[in-house]
C-alpha cells in the first residue's frame, strides 16, 4: 500500500516537473486507438489485412515527446523502409534466378552482408547521431522483405501494403505531434540554455553576499544550507548530451514561432559550452565557500567591495542574457554589466597594488586570491558567453526591441546599475542611466551620479555620446554590420 | 570518388578505434542468417508461419554491442511481451462478452488506456533508466495481440507463435553475444574508469615542467602545441552519460573473469563523479597555462620545486590508481604518493611563509596563487578518489598483490621514488624505497635517501616499519579488517 502511494506521488512529481508529459501520454493514447481501426474497419481491413499491424507498430516505435524527434524517426522509417524495400525486391529477383537450391543460400549470403556492413556504418560518429534508426529500420526491412519474398509469390504487392501503412502510422504520429499541442525540441533547447545562463547568474547573483557574510565555525546548519542553496548549478554540468540530442532532434523540426528552419543551433551548442566552462570554473569557485581553510572576516572586509561587485555585476550580465534569450531580444544591457564587472577588477587590482593584503597569512592569501582570480575568469567567460550570444542574436534575427533592463524593476536595491529606455525617432535614442555603483550610504551624492546617453544613428552608423553633470562626454562608433548598443560607462 | 575516399578511411578509423565493432557486425550478421532460416527450413516454417518474422524482428532490434545491453533488452523482450500477451488476450475475453457493437469500443478503450498510461510511466526517472524498452514492448505487444485477436479466433495460438519466436529470437542473440567474442559493458565500464583517471594523470605528470618551462611570448606555434597536448583530459569533462548508461548495462550482466554478479558498479559511478570534479579543477588550471597574464619565469623558478613536485606526484598517484585499476590489485603505492603531494604541499606553505613572493606584482601574486591553489584542491581530490578506489578494492575483493611501483621502471629520471618491492614469505614483505625527493641535483646526497620499509604480518594484522640511514623507525598497524600496505614517508 506505501509503495502504491510512492508511486502514485512520483507520478504527480513528474507530471508537475513537465505537464506536457500528460498530454504526450494521452497523444499516444489517442493515435494508437486511432490507428487500431485499421482493424476494426471493414474497408480499411480489406485493403491491408494483417499489414495493419505495421501501422500500430511504427506509431509505437516513431511517437517521441518531441516533433523533431518523431519527424526525424518518422522520416528515417518511411526513407529506410522505401529505400530497403526496393533493395530487397531486387535482392530477391537475383536469388530467384540462382534455382530453388541456389536461392535460400544467395538470400543468406546477402542478407549477412547487408546486416553486416549496416551494423558496422551504425558506428560511424556522425551517422549514430543522425541516421542511426534509419539503419535498424534497414536492417529489418531488407531482411523481412528478401525473407518473407522467398514465400510469398507477390513481393511486389507485400512491400506495397507494408509501405503504405508504415507511411499512414508514421504520417498519422507526425500530424497530430505537430498540430495538437507541439512539443518543440528547438524551444526545448533555446528555454534550456536560458535557464542554465540563468541557473549561473543566480549563483553569482547572490556569492558575493555568501561569501562576505558571517558564518560561525560551529554553525553546520547554515553550512549545510549553503551546500543545498548553491547546487542548482549542478545539473549545467552535464548538460551536454542533452542539448546535442536536442540539436540533433531541432534540426529536423520545421519553422515555428520565432525559429526559421535553418536556425543557427549549431551556435547554442558553442554557447552551451561556454556556459560549462563557466560552470566548471564556479564549481571550483563553490569549493571555497565549503572549504576547511576560511578566510577571516577581516580580510574579507578589505576586499569586499570590488569582489561583491565583481560577482554582482556578472551575475547581472547573466541574467540579462538569460532573460534576452528567453525574450529573444537582442541582449542590450548585458554590455554594461560586464563592463561594471570589469572596472570592478580593476578597481580590485589597485585596491592590491596599495599593498591591502600584505600581512595576510599564507594559507588565506591563497583562498581569498583564488576566489578573486576564479571570479575574473568567470568574468572573462561571461563576455565570451556575451559575444556568443551577440553572434547568435544577429544570426537568428533576435528583436531589436530596447526594453527596461530587469533591475530597474528595483530601484532602492544596493549598488545596482537602473536604467530607463525609450525608443524616441527613428534615428535617435536616448537612455538616462542612474549610476549608484559607489552610492552606498552616499544619498547626498545621488544627484551626482545621474548620467545620460544619448545614442544617435547617422547613415547606418551608430554614434554614441555618454554625457553626465560633470559633462563628460564619450562617443564612439560602433561598425556597421553591428547594431547592438553597447553602452560604455565609466565608474569614476 | 573523393567521397567514397573520405568513407573508406573514416571506417578504417572507426574500425582501429575498436576492433570489437568489426567482430559485432559479424556477429548480428550471422545470428540475422541464422534466424532467416525459420523461413527456408520446411519444418520450422511450418509450425511458425508468417510468426518467423518476429525472430528476425527481436534479432535486428534486441542484438546490441554489449552483453549487458543485449541481455537487458532481450530479457525486457521477452517479460513485456509475456505480460502483455497475458494482459492482452484477457483484455480479448472480456471485451469479447460485451457483444459485436461493444466490443470494438472497448478494445480501443483498453488499447487508449494502456498506451497512455505506459507512456506516462516512461517518463518515471527509474524506469526510463532500465525499464524503458520493456514499456515500449509492452504497448506494442498488447496493442497488437488485444486488437489482432478481434479478427483471428485463436487468439491462444497466436500469442503463444509469437511468444515462442520472441524466445527464440532473444535466446539466439544472447547465446552469440556472451559465447562469441563477448563485449562485457562491465569491463568497459571499468577500462572507461581506469583510462579516465590515467588521463588525468598525464596531465599533471607534464603540468609541472610546461608551467615553469621557458615559452616566449611571441611563439604562437608552442602555445597551440600546449593547447593540443593537454586537450586528451576534456573528455572527461562529459563522461557523465557514458558511465551512467555503461553501469546499467552491466547491473544485467551475469558474472565475467573477475567481476562477479553484484560487482559493486554504483561505487564506480561515484568515482566517476570525483573524477569529473578534478577533471573541472584541471579545466581551471588548464586555463592558466594559456592567460594572457603570463607570470614571469623569476617568480616561477621560486616556486618551481614543491609546485613540480605537487602535480609530479599527485599524477603519478593517479597514474598508480589508474594502473591498479587495470590489474584490479589494491592501490598500495597511490599512498605513498599521495602523501609525498601533501608534504609538498607543506613545503610550500612554508616558502611561502618566508615571505618569498613579498615582491611580486598583484596580478602575477594572483595567477601563481591560484595555479598553486588548485594543485591543493587536486591533490585533495585524489586522495578523495584514492579512498574511494580503497572502498572499491575491498568491496570488490581485489588482489593483494604487491607488484614494483610503475615508476620504478625508470630509476633515472628527476624527482621520482623509486620502489622495488618482492614478496618473501607469506608473513613477510620487504620494501625498498629509495626516495630522492630532495635529491635534485645533490647527488652527492643519494646515500642518504635509501630508505627501507619493513612490512611484518603477525596475526592477521600489518605492522609497518620505516628504517633509514638514520635508523628512524616508524610503526604503524592498520586494523584488521583493511589489509591494504598503507606506506608512510616523511621527506625531511
Amino acid at each position: 500500500m506505501e509503495k502504491v502511494r510512492d508511486i502514485v506521488r512520483e507520478g504527480k512529481r513528474v507530471a508537475k516537473e513537465d505537464p506536457r508529459r500528460v498530454v504526450h501520454s494521452f497523444k499516444v493514447g489517442l493515435v494508437l486507438s486511432l490507428v487500431s481501426s485499421f482493424y476494426y474497419y471493414q474497408p480499411l481491413y480489406d485493403s491491408f489485412g494483417v499489414n495493419a499491424m505495421w501501422a500500430v507498430m511504427t506509431v509505437v516505435v516513431v511517437f517521441e515527446f518531441s516533433v523533431g524527434a518523431t519527424l526525424g524517426k518518422g522520416l528515417n522509417r518511411v526513407g529506410a523502409t522505401l529505400f530497403a524495400g526496393a533493395l530487397g525486391i531486387g535482392a530477391h529477383h537475383l536469388a530467384s534466378l540462382s534455382g530453388p537450391t541456389g536461392e535460400p543460400i544467395l538470400l543468406a549470403v546477402f542478407v549477412f552482408i547487408q546486416a553486416a556492413l549496416s551494423t558496422f556504418v551504425r558506428f560511424f560518429p556522425r551517422v549514430k547521431a543522425r541516421y542511426d534508426y534509419s539503419l535498424l529500420i534497414f536492417i529489418l526491412t531488407f531482411a523481412l522483405i528478401s525473407v518473407s519474398g522467398f514465400r510469398e509469390e507477390q513481393v511486389l504487392v507485400l512491400t506495397h501494403k507494408r509501405i503504405s501503412t508504415v507511411i499512414m502510422g508514421g504520417l498519422s504520429c507526425v500530424l497530430i505531434s505537430i498540430f495538437v499541442c507541439p512539443v518543440w525540441a528547438g524551444q526545448d533547447l533555446h528555454s534550456l540554455l536560458a535557464s542554465n545562463v540563468e541557473k549561473l547568474s543566480f549563483f553569482l547573483l547572490d556569492f558575493g553576499d555568501k561569501y562576505c557574510e558571517t558564518v560561525k565555525d560551529g554553525d553546520t546548519k547554515e553550512v549545510d544550507k549553503r551546500k543545498n542553496d548553491f547546487d542548482n548549478y549542478k545539473s549545467v554540468l552535464n548538460s551536454k548530451s542533452n542539448e546535442e540530442s536536442l540539436a540533433n532532434f531541432a534540426k529536423w523540426e520545421p519553422g515555428h514561432g520565432q525559429f526559421r528552419f535553418r536556425h543557427p543551433w549549431k551556435q547554442y551548442l558553442s554557447i552551451g559550452g561556454l556556459i560549462r566552462q563557466c560552470a566548471y570554473r564556479i564549481d571550483t569557485l563553490n569549493s571555497y565557500l565549503n572549504a576547511d581553510i576560511q578566510v577571516s572576516i577581516n580580510i574579507r572586509k578589505k576586499l569586499e567591495e570590488p569582489l561583491r561587485r565583481m560577482s554582482l555585476e556578472s551575475g547581472k550580465a547573466l541574467k540579462e542574457m538569460s532573460v534576452s534569450l528567453t525574450k529573444m531580444i537582442k541582449p542590450s544591457s548585458s554590455d554594461l554589466h560586464v563592463h561594471n564587472a570589469q572596472s570592478a577588477c580593476k578597481s580590485l587590482t589597485s585596491l592590491l597594488h596599495s599593498g591591502i593584503l600584505k600581512d595576510v597569512e599564507p594559507q588565506e592569501l591563497i583562498s581569498i586570491l583564488t576566489a578573486t582570480s576564479l571570479l575574473i575568469d568567470i568574468i572573462n567567460l561571461t563576455e565570451k558567453i556575451l559575444e556568443s550570444l551577440h553572434e547568435l542574436a544577429s544570426a537568428a534575427r533576435f528583436k531589436d526591441e530596447i526594453e527596461p533592463p530587469i533591475f530597474a524593476k528595483k530601484p532602492n536595491s544596493r549598488s545596482i546599475v537602473c536604467g530607463w529606455a525609450t525608443k524616441g525617432q527613428d534615428d535617435h535614442v536616448v537612455t538616462i542611466v542612474k549610476d549608484d555603483c559607489y552610492n552606498d550610504n552616499k544619498s547626498e551624492k545621488d544627484n551626482r551620479s545621474n548620467q545620460v546617453l544619448i545614442h544617435e544613428k547617422h547613415e547606418d552608423c551608430l554614434h554614441e555620446k555618454h554625457e553626465d553633470d560633470d559633462a563628460h562626454v564619450h562617443s564612439s562608433c560602433d561598425s556597421c554590420g553591428h547594431t547592438s548598443l553597447r553602452v560604455i560607462v565609466e565608474c569614476r
